[in-house]
């Protein structure tokens, strides 16, 4: 369903009001919504089955747009066409891309769905404020075969613009739980039957190939990682079962956060 | 050496003029010196034995990097004390770190000298126009022990300021060489013993982990690794000896060139 707009301050655009400004965005987490901007982000909200409540483009993406997505032409889903200018005045910047669209939220998962459901391997996140770092994360843990995310309370909504694009998407097709009493949801883990790594670059800790070797093919694990600098918490280091180390250069200080998680997720998932 | 300089046109800065525009920047790989930013970066370029050719710092940060870099204070290297106004006007933008040094490129090794050189194993890069990926997988080599790498005639410079604060410092504790005659130099290392794996989705290619058990724990061997996107060119491909896959989720297009690369470093790296 088109329809022009010519009213910046329209309130059917209210998805997408300040969209880059990090004090008064109004994409969160408590939103109903999350944005997705440009063709790539958008099909992949599609195929990822999550619900378009609106997309937005500049009058040269109406074509592209209506071919990408099934429905938007003449469908119920309304497509707004407004003029760069216009689009830049009501989103509070100017949208290089010129498409953008709101999608429903899902749920996100909780520790108690974590522990009831079929998952065996999840990536734990501790203290991820970087919309890039838990983008490419979830990207590597899709394609290594990783079941799910869970976040701590800390980390960055895993339904950001950045964090969707950098994921090319990926995040949306995986599920995504969020910790509420942490580092403390470890030990419910633990009782559905969880072992959990800290990973970490500490001398006493197992090598990685090690721990990958000698764990339970069909065992559940946890895969734990924290923010690049600080590492993981004390706390969440002694409320884990295990600390695992990938080794590495000697002078070497530590590796890339999302580095250190791609090849723990390729360890794991290596055939034996 | 410390020396108080009140106007920003001051020659004894032409290091560090522009550093911020891309187009009229000075510190090029053509230049005789490149740009570190940041105590952690500029740390870096000491215990790498890079010679500094000067630092330029706000009067608050005189003393810690005195503290920090021997003989700064009485030795022959100047340190050159700007307020932070007259700093943005003489670089050309504000540098909010306040603490920047210019140092002495080295000669930039030859495919020969990769040749000639006990260097085992190397990282191959083509394409790679992103300083921020360059500077990640430099972390990545040198900490999961490759030897040097070889970066084709498109590849950003290795040393630029982005470059070396995200690869922590690594790259100037790493041989990189440059190719000039692009794919064909992949036949020089061929003829100096060198294997090379264009790492690759594509089907018609080596699981990664049979590739690293059938390789020769002594052979040396150059992973190639394309940019984000196109991947490697065709005849990149042609010209290489193997084809090797990281195996991924049949849904998922790719990983992360950064997280390819250091899968694929870990798994050479894996004690078997």
């Amino acid at each position: 369903m088109i329809i022009e707009i010519d009213d910046p301050a329209d309130p059917r655009l209210d998805d997408y009001c300040l969209l880059n400004d990090q004090a008064a965005r109004r994409n969160r987490e408590g939103d109903e919504f999350f944005i997705a901007e440009g063709y790539v982000s958008i099909d992949r909200v599609v195929d990822s089955g999550h619900e378009l409540r609106s997309v937005l483009v500049t009058p040269s993406r109406v074509e592209r747009i209506t071919e990408r997505v099934p429905g938007l032409a003449d469908g119920d889903t309304p497509l707004y066409v407004m003029t760069r200018d216009l689009m830049a005045s009501a989103v509070g910047f100017d949208l290089h891309r010129g498409v953008v669209a709101s999608a429903q939220r899902r749920p996100v998962a909780s520790i108690d769905d974590v522990a009831a459901s079929n998952w065996n391997t999840v990536a734990v996140l501790e203290g991820l404020n970087d919309a890039e770092n838990v983008g490419v994360i979830a990207r590597a843990a899709r394609a290594l075969g990783i079941d799910a995310l869970v976040l701590d309370p800390t980390c960055t909504d895993p339904y950001s613009r950045r964090t969707v694009r950098v994921s090319m998407g990926e995040v949306l097709h995986m599920p995504v739980a969020r910790a509420t009493t942490w580092p403390d949801d470890l030990e419910r883990l633990h009782a559905a039957g969880f072992t959990t790594w800290a990973m970490t670059p500490a001398a006493d800790s197992v090598d990685l190939w090690e721990a990958a070797a000698s764990r339970p093919p069909d065992g559940r694990l946890a895969i734990v990682v924290g923010a690049e600098g600080p590492g993981l918490t004390d706390a969440t280091m002694r409320a884990t079962t295990h600390r695992v180390r990938i080794p590495i250069h000697p002078e070497v200080d530590s590796l890339n956060v999302g580095h250190a998680a791609a090849i723990t997720f390729a360890a794991i998932a290596r055939p034996r």
